[in-house]
């Protein structure tokens, strides 16, 4: 393994994300240098002493090793190249399962949304999953309870390509109950982590860990989120970062869509209903882009002003003569008669010696 | 009554709503000379001999009187003034019911959506009403089944202001089994037509009645619509007027709230959820303006991911020191220092002969 590999691996156990001094450093001396100094811990890197004492990169490399999991850094084939947008990107990546990340990164929408979602939710999120993996993308997002856990197993029921990106390192099973479906991912998908192997899930890192799934990813949607879901979080690293964001909406009664609405009302977020439309929105101009929903319309539907009045005055039943027509709509007789000509040429009326007459349904 | 308010009447009488000929010669030669050319028919305006025959401005005046319908013509105090931005106003309204039409439209908004519509719509939009009234709006609406019957009832429940805009005749009961809804608007709101009383609801005078409705209030709000709803109509008139368009969300399951979906999509309408957001949507800018809604926020939502960190480095149960708190988060013990004292100011931590504890929870 290169310095630079190991001293990446080291500062991940070292210093937390987006540690603005060792970023700082990072850029001027390299990792290895880097890690030198926070060992050394001169001046204000006195503060990173207790975790230099328990540093043990061997014993990090080995725990990796033993579920699995390798080490990414930027450059890596396997590196999604939208960290690099970061302001603070992670030091390294710690990477479980079969999936490679770059690749599945370049094609993929985060989808999030509340802990405590509805079934409404849940079975939305496993729709939405399932069918954006159909489609070829990859399915981000938290290993969460909730959405979270939905997005994962919709995207896993139709053998699709799935990544869980976890604040706590890589080998930890977080939240408990979510073993199985952690296992699932890593052994057909991917689970990834900027925190060394055994790190705890803490409260920051689930904030930190948020920019990972809003950055690498194309977009991000969110499915079902109160008020206060740290999936809006993901939301605002997202348009921070210029990806497009959609938000589902839900009844207006249920609290667990009020996140969702005020994402799009603030517009921050594009309303989205279906995959079709997720792909529209992070999708490439012309490739994945979708028409605007259209109901089976009745050639009706579609007339001009003058023809409908003139078809709404030939009665169902019997046939008229154009002298009514014109009397009852008050249109001219050539302005009927143009009009009789396009209802008669798309099958809604039909001429019969001298008189007019509905259709007959089966033509039209 | 004046040579042109008999006029007007038999216009309405005599012309559809919007035929371009009659409102050019309205413009050019007022309303007496245009009834007076239209009744010697020269020219292409023998189009309107038949209904000429049968003209009976007095028996329609009579049916009017007999239903307390009265006539309001531009200029009245009466008139909304909404609908001089149309390109053709009605040739004139009639009126029924207590409502002063004019007041009530100057903070009125429309409510409306399909005729086929859910539970879950028809509570909303008896809800939404009832709260836009007691706001002291006026609820507009055409007295259609489903969600305009359900706008209108939700009005009257709190006995608010409300106004049916029907397509044909003032005493015209249309739909039938919508009679008792349209007898206790005409008993304590308005109900207004552009067609003289008699006149049959004919399907191209919805249309033209879709314009009147979104003209005559300030913004329009649809409820529950699918994609081919007659509310969309109305919908597009608005949006052309300029008028602000608001579209309440629902399950996306639901193809009765499609429409609504499309319509936020299209970005011709903004997504509402309460009556509060629709009032800031048509309402007064900063008199009827509201805030973002925002959930029941912990204090530990909105700290700076530092104070985060520390926060979340203090155990539940037992106090620990500053050191300690320093190596969990390799944050120096001045950026500590700092963020424990506004943890201990917004009453997060306490202070404890050295150490530091979390504060308890009543003091949050």
């Amino acid at each position: 393994m290169s310095d630079e590999r190991r001293a990446r691996a080291a500062l991940s156990r070292l210093a937390e994300p987006r540690d603005l001094v060792v970023h700082q450093l990072l850029g001027q001396v390299g990792a290895a240098e880097t890690v030198s100094r926070l060992c050394a811990g001169h001046g204000s890197l006195a503060r990173f002493a207790a975790r230099v004492r328990t540093l043990n990169t061997d014993r990090d490399l080995e725990i990796a090793a033993r579920v699995g999991a390798r080490l990414v850094i930027a450059g890596d084939d396997e590196w999604p190249v939208g960290l690099d947008d970061l302001a603070i990107p992670p030091w390294c990546l710690w990477v479980r399962g079969p999936l490679s990340l770059g690749a599945a990164a370049r094609r993929s929408v985060a989808v999030v949304g509340s802990r405590t979602a509805t079934a409404y939710g849940e079975q939305l999120a496993s729709e939405l999953s399932a069918s954006l993996v159909s489609r070829g993308w990859t399915v981000v997002s938290g290993a969460a309870f909730g959405i979270d856990a939905a997005a994962h197993r919709g995207a896993l029921a139709v053998d699709g390509s799935t990544v869980a990106v976890l604040a706590g390192g890589v080998d930890r099973v977080y939240p408990a109950a979510n073993g199985p479906l952690l296992a699932r991912i890593a052994a057909s998908g991917a689970i990834a982590s900027e925190v060394a192997p055994g790190s705890a899930p803490m409260k920051s890192r689930f904030l930190h860990r948020n920019r990972l799934i809003a950055a690498m990813t194309r977009g991000t949607v969110v499915v079902e989120a109160d008020l206060r879901s740290g999936s809006r979080n993901t939301v605002g690293h997202a348009s921070d970062l210029m990806r497009p964001v959609g938000a589902v909406p839900g009844p207006v009664t249920s609290m667990l869509s009020a996140g969702c609405h005020e994402e799009i009302r603030s517009g921050r977020a594009v309303l989205v209903t279906s995959a079709e439309e997720v792909v529209d929105l992070v999708g490439d101009l012309g490739v994945d882009a979708c028409e605007p929903l259209r109901g089976m319309s009745l050639v009706t539907d579609t007339l001009p002003i003058n023809d409908l009045a003139v078809f709404d005055a030939i009665p169902f039943r019997r046939p008229v003569d154009l002298d009514t027509i014109a009397r009852v709509t008050t249109l001219g007789p050539l302005v009927v008669r143009g009009c009789l000509a396009r209802l008669e040429s798309s099958g809604l009326v039909e001429a019969d010696s001298g008189t007019w007459r509905r259709g007959r349904p089966s033509r039209r």
